[in-house]
């Protein structure tokens, strides 16, 4: 900490714009996961010149340097775990045009993305990746994590979006990446690497964006079964029968009783429910798509089949979904609900097993898991249910956390769907990708060979990375 | 050439599958550009483990290899200007698995992409990247060029649908990359760089590409305008209108001229044609977006606005287009169609601007170029009408292809669309790429340390590509 230059980072970015006491640093050591450490020094930078005096100043001194959004991750990617800079993006807001007959848009990284879509509503078009965070989560974060959401299954995750960008690298020179057209095939498109590298790579200063138009017609349905089998196989049924949902969520038992019980919703206590959603400029196609998802429900058992496309009818199906989360950190006064095993994707074909699996595992370690997600792009959430201040119960979770990724590689899935790796989900995504480790690591050295964008975190985080400062953290 | 161990890679291939005579190198030494360079060997090998042991010997001496499809590239991307190893891939053409409830299929890399999409055909999917060449051009070459087609405009190009691979380094180790599911967040997705790396960084031993559905009703088009400034204003309007085609073709009247005079077409004498087609599941959404499209084309003064979802009609409607390569090529007994300023993307706004400034640069250097191409995904293609056999036709071609990328640089266009860099495009590329050059060398120093895939191309490759060898070539 005694290595940093305040003065120098003061003259950079100003007085006002650089935060070295305890009470910052402290907030700006966390983000949503369960991690915590310490930064030497907060700086937020107002534009490209001011990151690359910082990179400049950094790289020389062989300084960490981890650039932060929101804070919104759920796997520890901002935390410095080994001190450093903390490169806060969020005063580059701007959005710099917007240009609705070549379809696209330039950002500054730390617009948020509902704003961005708020600003592109009078186009008649939005961004689609938007996850579950779009009120706070900047667009610098979830290229960071090619983050995505709900309707993934139809407009895919943050990359399809991204056309190109500018990149502040480590030693402080500036790139342009990417393109401003639909194609490209210009050499190495290492936009396209960018995005999902959690800021070990480069610092994104500025993204060129695509849209998509607004639907006219949006209708949400619902489904319930009896039996997490039945679910599944309508999950497969509707991906692989050649229908195109715009959304296909599915919900658990777990998550289901945390809803009834923190709020009078009266959601039946059956074992899945599957909220399906089509859209589209022509109320026949949505209807089509509809109607296919309700017959594949149907012949999988599933009852309560109602639909609409009265947004007041739409927010009240959804609202199940939408409360689950706040739903599942009220279930217990005991118990807290923690982000641990949150993410993966597995074949479609596994996703029921894939949920039934993850409570088994959860019972077998005395521990509470839910299952749910955006089935439709594969994609499987879970939280943990339990008491972080015991110590017992964190060793529970972690065996069942090894144990659960263990049963994803086995059915050929993958460790983060779109939450990203950070440090929570290392182990696991160390085990996955064990043969291309090294070269990972090739290429981040042939971007960073100071290793100070981000060090510790995916293919160099530590094994064991509750550290005696989380600990205490989490029992303070 | 000497340096070549021949029995050594006649024990890894077998005798049947290594070629050395001149006639054999010659023929491997080309492929669809204007480029010619002899290799020293082609072997062909059956399965990953014979890529690795070439790979592994290959590394060891330093030799060139380089991987080669169908030889269907534009510009030169395979032509092994430094000598060396030709790494045919079409022994490797089983398709592995046809996965339709997971929707995904793993195939070997030599696979014909038509080949695919007739086996994919029973399960009611299809392959969508599909350029023209699709009925020769294998999954390989299409991943090495990020390739795309007419129906990139709604279905995007190859990377959109490559879930993962398993490729071969230079030193032999074989990572496997991506994922089998639609998202994925674990760590660096390198298969999506090594798309569109044009054989510089690992050779494509599998892939897994996902698929969708086979439209049921598709409805094609047309439209003439007097004026490309019309037809370029319908493409804006199109495109920035939330319309969804799923394919747009601009062709100009070099290109008509060109199909009437070597067939009995009878098509307009204008100055562009449009072809736009929409595909869905249900007749009414695709009967909404020709309408649009219709509409759109009306309002910019377009005329002979037929459209059919008959597929007999749609053939005649798209005959024109189909024709356009051959009606170039036998356009005139003097002149050729030469490959060169093939391809470039630039912002739907400037689309007609574009063919307007390559009639202009062309006429200028007194050669004939036509501009077509998918304009809905912003794609343009030109053909150079020249005699190859005349130096000062050479060299003004040249001096107007750098002229053209000058342009489309300053319009915020890129060098490539869809046919990749290779050699020809080498020059453009380097300018507009200027400042990620090193940052590209670098990537390929951390993936092949000694250079030996594909050296001489992209960053690599020489100012002055036509060489005497070139030359010699094409005046034979």
């Amino acid at each position: 900490m005694e290595k940093i230059d305040i003065p120098r980072l003061k003259d950079i970015v100003g007085e006002d714009n650089l935060k070295s006491n305890p009470a910052d640093l402290y907030v700006y050591g966390s983000d949503s996961s369960v991690h915590s450490a310490m930064p030497w020094v907060v700086v937020r930078p107002k534009d490209i010149e001011q990151v690359q005096q910082i990179m400049v100043y950094a790289n020389q001194e062989k300084i960490p340097v981890i650039t932060r959004g929101a804070g919104s991750g759920m796997c520890g990617q901002t935390v410095p775990i080994n001190g450093g800079i903390i490169l806060d993006m969020k005063r580059m807001n701007k959005i710099l045009e917007i240009n609705p007959s070549d379809v696209y848009c330039r950002v500054e990284p730390g617009v948020v993305d509902d704003d961005l879509n708020q600003a592109l509503k009078p186009f008649g078009v939005f961004y689609p990746p938007t996850p579950a965070s779009s009120r706070i989560a900047t667009i610098g974060g979830e290229i960071g994590n090619n983050a995505s959401g709900v309707r993934s299954v139809k407009y895919g995750a943050t990359r399809n979006s991204v056309l190109g960008m500018k990149v502040v690298l480590p030693d402080g020179r500036l790139v342009t990446l990417g393109a401003r057209t639909r194609v490209e095939a210009t050499g190495y498109q290492i936009h396209k690497l960018i995005v999902g590298s959690e800021g070990t790579l480069g610092v994104v200063v500025e993204a060129t964006l695509s849209f998509v138009p607004i639907p006219k017609f949006r209708c949400l349905g619902m489904a319930n079964f009896d039996t997490l089998e039945d679910a599944g196989n309508a999950i497969a049924g509707i991906m692989g029968g050649g229908i195109a949902p715009s959304m296909l969520e599915l919900v658990d038992n777990v998550a289901i009783k945390a809803v009834n019980k923190t709020m009078d919703l009266g959601l039946p206590d059956v074992e899945a429910m599957l909220l399906y959603e089509a859209d589209g400029m022509v109320k026949e196609a949505v209807d089509y798509e509809i109607d296919a998802m309700k017959e594949v429900c149907r012949k999988n058992n599933g009852s309560g089949l109602v639909s609409s496309y009265n947004a007041d009818e739409r927010a009240k199906i959804f609202m199940g979904r939408k409360k689950l989360f706040p739903a599942l950190s009220k279930f217990s006064d005991v118990l807290s609900s923690t982000a641990l095993a949150d993410d993966m994707a597995v074949p479609y074909s596994k996703m029921a097993e894939t949920a039934k699996t993850i409570h088994q595992i959860a019972a077998r370690n005395n521990i509470i898991m839910t299952a749910y997600g955006h089935c439709g792009s594969g994609c499987m959430h879970t939280k943990i249910l339990m008491e972080p201040t015991h110590k017992d119960q964190w060793d529970s979770a972690k065996k069942a956390v090894a144990e659960i990724y263990e049963y994803v590689r086995s059915v050929h899935g993958t460790t983060s769907a779109e939450h990203g790796i950070g440090l929570s989900k290392a182990p696991a995504f160390k085990l996955e990708k064990a043969d291309s480790l090294e070269l990972m690591s090739s290429i981040k050295r042939a971007f960073d060979p100071n290793n100070i964008l981000n060090p510790g975190k995916l293919m160099d985080a530590p094994e064991n990375w509750v550290t005696a400062t989380d600990l205490r953290y989490m029992v303070a």
